[in-house]
């Protein structure tokens, strides 16, 4: 069968081992082919290819429904649901998303992006098919790393509590999350894959026990505790914890061997209440280089295929904010011993794996567990240390309570790092980090920062180091900065709520923060052919807001444009409105940004063009609003 | 030894058991004394007296450092860490917290209120201490209910990977939370309570094995990991799950035996490593009403010491809007199967308690997990049904990142109920429901409503209900409602966004929201004695604000007054301002509500007056800012 008639995972159904192979090959050749091509995740769907497919032969998808956590190893889930044909447009905009999403296919049954949902939304799907008497199987596909945040532990949590809800749980354990896991659960999984599989070993077992005197009669009532406990024992180390929590612990299983998955999933569908399968995959599996460096192919750029190599771009970027996050964390690091960098399992991402190396005492991988990671930073401050918890704007929302309840109400100085902050891209709406200037705005006892380029990051880092009255955030974007010199010296803290002039006007003035202050720039310049000159400002700080040198200067101009690559509602635009407000200063405003709309998977590039966030298209904007004479401007 | 002379921890250090006893027998007079007048916390403390003055015998307070979960049972910790004379301050306006707070005292190591954050406090302490070179002792104290919140598990998974940190978990195992808990953790744990200790069986056992024929010869391969695992069988169920997670477990000990925890507690300290100890303990230990009736024993107000009665209060208070909400809430459910009632272990506090009892299978109470609740509800959504989240404002701060991901980004119709929103009193700056308008306005596909009475709650309710495009929150307050009529009939959904005038008057327009919608009206009465008349208007939705309305209003009478029990930073009247400025409408706004700073414990009433939230205060306000002629309003 070639995969490209596979329009319906049903399709599978009366396939044999053999013809599964098959498609399996097909999955990984267009898998490869496309990923190679388009760039996105590599390893992990390569990991579940005969996973996906065994799963779906025992299951009927037009009722069965199936949740996959984070949803980056559903590429071949996505092949065998009809998006085969349209599979080249991975990731692309208006293409075929790199995660699961509801509205793309009615076979994406909960989207996701956000690690350790999936067994949560599964338990809900299994509740509610209990609630109307249906009998329709639930499934959720977890990965070890995944299984390490809390979410996922609540749900194991209640759904052990419930004997009488059916539920698989598939734990597809590769030993990593992007990088090598961190902790405690996932060093008690890898001892799991170590020992033989269970079936072997209880076969035996009984062999064995007949053999032993003292298991036909009762020596004391200890013993027979022992004795009661040998079944367990016999299913020993091996999923001790899962069934303690209420789980039909099965495996660990070969999850590349089709015969042994298939055999396991029927009997799983057997049993009553929730089963743990433990399935064990070798992430970038079929692709060797892959399998190589699971660190390095997790997601890819475009590359070539059979060096593995990525294709050089044709013109040379700027290092990225991460790095010369990272290169000046570390500088600051070998100066300053109370320096901790935290990351909630972004290592690579957030550039924390250069601190790893160069000062390794001084850098902390708690796993995908942000919450911990936040309150873990407060008792690191509590004693006298300088944690920089560097966590993704996104990701950080995972642990806005900590940063309220353990951090800011307590004052303590932790200093958050948010990469990724604006927009990200090709990860789509699962991932923009359009909402932290709003979310952290709002609490008390944090300062807010973004700087307007890569030099002006290290001076916040410094910063941020140097801050102690309470927490303080920057946030900087995705991508390359701007190429401006990085410092050499003046690693001087800047004074905190201090905005700077970059260009002076009497037309209108611009209030540009982080990220959208050169866009500001480039529109001024843009406005100036009009005939509009510009003041700039570099506001730097979002919380507490320059009111000093920004009020007087509205109050002049009059016309006010704010600009950030955030959500309108609540954002910087909003603090500055609340500002000039309460003030009393008689100023229009006009806020740029994102809109209260959720921002598709693009590139960064094509997103900005469609929200109306290029300079031409923003000095369009600014033109229209306040060179017609309108009535409310007219006084 | 008298209580009052204690007035450091390390007084303690000399003290045979019969004086700890002593001193015990004195906290539980004082700690039940005191709740009886002011009311507080009852059970919580009682239950951990013993554990306390043991665990504080084996420490040095002046050095070693303690995290307490959520610290409602800490009391006893107060009053031996020199609180005992301002004790019948407690909770209180500037007496007492009913919390920890760092700020209160130097023994305060780690605040908290809300639950499942000492461990990951803890931690941070402990690798702060080893990356110093230092050597006290860190020790977290969490019940059973708060290990199944997932930053606790999270905790425990990294705390389990670090052999060579030492930190002391103490599990305060009383087997409730505020109601019976949740989950297949707790009932693992109390599988562990009913095993004899530790320590017998091991003792014995070792006796037994040698009379084993085949302890002593390799028999096979198999049995050889029989035997291996024999010693873990011997310290069988109990306590396996922590010590696979890499924990060592000692326990259970009885919590209320000062010798056994105290030869626990230092048996535990010369580990190396992390290290559980499994402490038993009964709530209300001491207080016979309140061990009987550990739910309603847990928080307390003003009672009769002897009856165990409360003190009924001089007037009769109208019902609270948590008991109208249950009551309608039901109502509701009985006609519709499709709506299910969730909570995150708050079954009396959010009155889902009644849900329960009269339709059990529309109830889920899935312990303290609020991410877990959340996605949950997305997932019954999903499948067509009506989830209804019941969860405090504050608390539904830990499932912020799951309404953005999983519900809002797939326009899930999730029916959030937050209770306790605005000024919650005694409870202090942990507690405070200040940040949901500005924390849930700026996510997209999100309405946000807030019932000016009781009644309005109940038409919201079925608003909430009926509404199937997207996430849908309500916010109400703590405490009584107004007395307002409830609906018999008219159960007719609100237009989504549509506000309505209750007052007209030309002179300024008063928008308020939710709790403050009254005070504005009493507001409004207040300038019109002093010839000023407003427009009111009940905004009914902060998200969509209904422009159509509120801008011609702003435009004609052009003074606006915004009134919200929020934070100002973000909240509806910077939603108001936004949508002023983006449609250039002419007006000034003065926005009333929580300015940028923490709200600490206090009555409601005394918290209002000091924020400037009395109607007359408010009147005044408005009166200063309108009246005089100020230039930036003349023009």
């Amino acid at each position: 069968m070639h995969l490209s008639d596979i329009t319906h995972p049903n399709q599978l159904h009366g396939l044999s081992i053999r013809q599964l192979e098959d498609v399996a090959r097909q999955i990984r050749e267009k898998h490869l082919e496309t990923v190679a091509a388009s760039g996105g995740h590599l390893g992990p769907g390569l990991g579940v290819v005969e996973l996906t497919l065994a799963l779906y032969q025992t299951l009927d998808l037009d009722r069965d429904k199936v949740t996959w956590d984070v949803g980056h190893q559903a590429y071949p889930h996505k092949l065998i649901t009809g998006r085969y044909h349209d599979f080249h447009t991975l990731r692309q905009k208006d293409g075929v998303a790199g995660y699961l999403k509801r509205s793309e296919s009615k076979f994406d049954h909960f989207g996701a992006g956000h690690a350790s949902t999936s067994i949560s939304a599964a338990l809900g799907m299994a509740l509610a098919r209990d609630l109307s008497g249906d009998n329709y199987k639930v499934a959720a596909i977890i990965g070890d790393g995944a299984l390490t945040g809390g979410m996922a532990l609540e749900a194991i949590n209640h759904a052990g509590h419930l004997p009488h809800t059916n539920l698989l749980v598939v734990l597809n354990d590769n030993e990593m999350s992007i990088s090598p896991n961190v902790g405690a659960i996932p060093r008690y999984l890898n001892k799991m894959r170590l020992s033989p599989p269970v079936q072997f070993l209880t076969d035996n077992l009984e062999e064995q026990f007949k053999h032993l005197p003292f298991l036909g009669e009762s020596l004391s009532p200890e013993l027979d505790r022992v004795k009661e406990g040998m079944k367990r024992l016999a299913v020993p180390k091996v999923g001790a914890v899962f069934e303690e929590l209420g789980f039909t612990y099965m495996g660990p299983v070969d999850g590349h061997n089709l015969q042994e998955l298939i055999t396991t999933f029927k009997e799983a569908h057997k049993h009553t209440g929730p089963v743990l399968v433990h399935v064990a995959t070798t992430k970038g599996k079929g692709y060797a280089i892959a399998e190589k460096d699971q660190v390095g192919y997790h997601a890819q750029s475009p590359f070539n295929l059979s060096t593995g190599k990525g294709i050089p771009s044709t013109k040379p970027k700027p290092p990225s904010y991460s790095k010369v996050f990272a290169e000046t964390l570390i500088k600051l690091a070998e100066d300053n011993p109370k320096i901790v960098g935290i990351t909630a399992a972004m290592a690579t991402g957030t550039g924390l794996d250069k601190l790893q190396q160069a000062l390794p005492k001084q850098y902390i991988d708690v796993g995908i567990a942000e919450q911990h990671a936040i309150t873990l930073a407060a008792g690191l401050a509590c004693e006298g240390m300088r944690p920089v918890a560097a966590i993704y704007s996104t990701f950080l929302q995972r642990g806005f309570d900590q940063i309220v309840h353990d951090v800011c109400i307590q004052k303590l100085p932790v200093f958050f790092c948010l990469d990724r902050a604006g927009i990200v891209g090709a990860d789509g709406p699962t991932h923009q980090g359009l909402y932290d200037i709003a979310y952290l705005r709002c609490i008390p006892n944090i300062v807010l920062m973004a700087p307007k380029d890569e030099a002006e990051m290290q001076r916040m880092m410094v910063t941020g180091i140097d801050y102690k009255a309470g927490a303080i955030a920057m946030r900087y974007p995705r991508g390359s900065g701007y190429g401006a010199p990085l410092m050499e010296e003046g690693w001087e803290p800047l004074p905190i709520g201090e905005a700077e002039v970059l260009r002076q006007g009497d037309d209108v003035l611009l209030l540009g923060y982080g990220s959208m202050v050169y866009p500001a720039m480039q529109t001024a310049e843009i406005l100036s052919e009009h005939g509009i000159e510009a003041t700039v400002v570099n506001a730097r700080f979002a919380k507490p807001l320059d009111e000093a040198l920004i009020l007087p200067l509205a109050r002049e101009i009059g016309k006010v444009v704010t600009f950030e690559e955030g959500c309108l509602m609540g954002g910087f635009g909003s603090a500055v409105v609340e500002s000039i407000m309460d003030a009393q200063v008689q100023a229009s405003v006009l806020r740029i940004g994102v809109p209260d709309v959720l921002v598709d998977h693009a590139s960064p590039d094509q997103s900005k063009a469609s929200l109306g966030l290029t300079p031409p298209q923003m000095a369009e904007r600014i033109l229209a609003t306040y060179q017609v004479e309108k009535p409310a401007l007219v006084r």
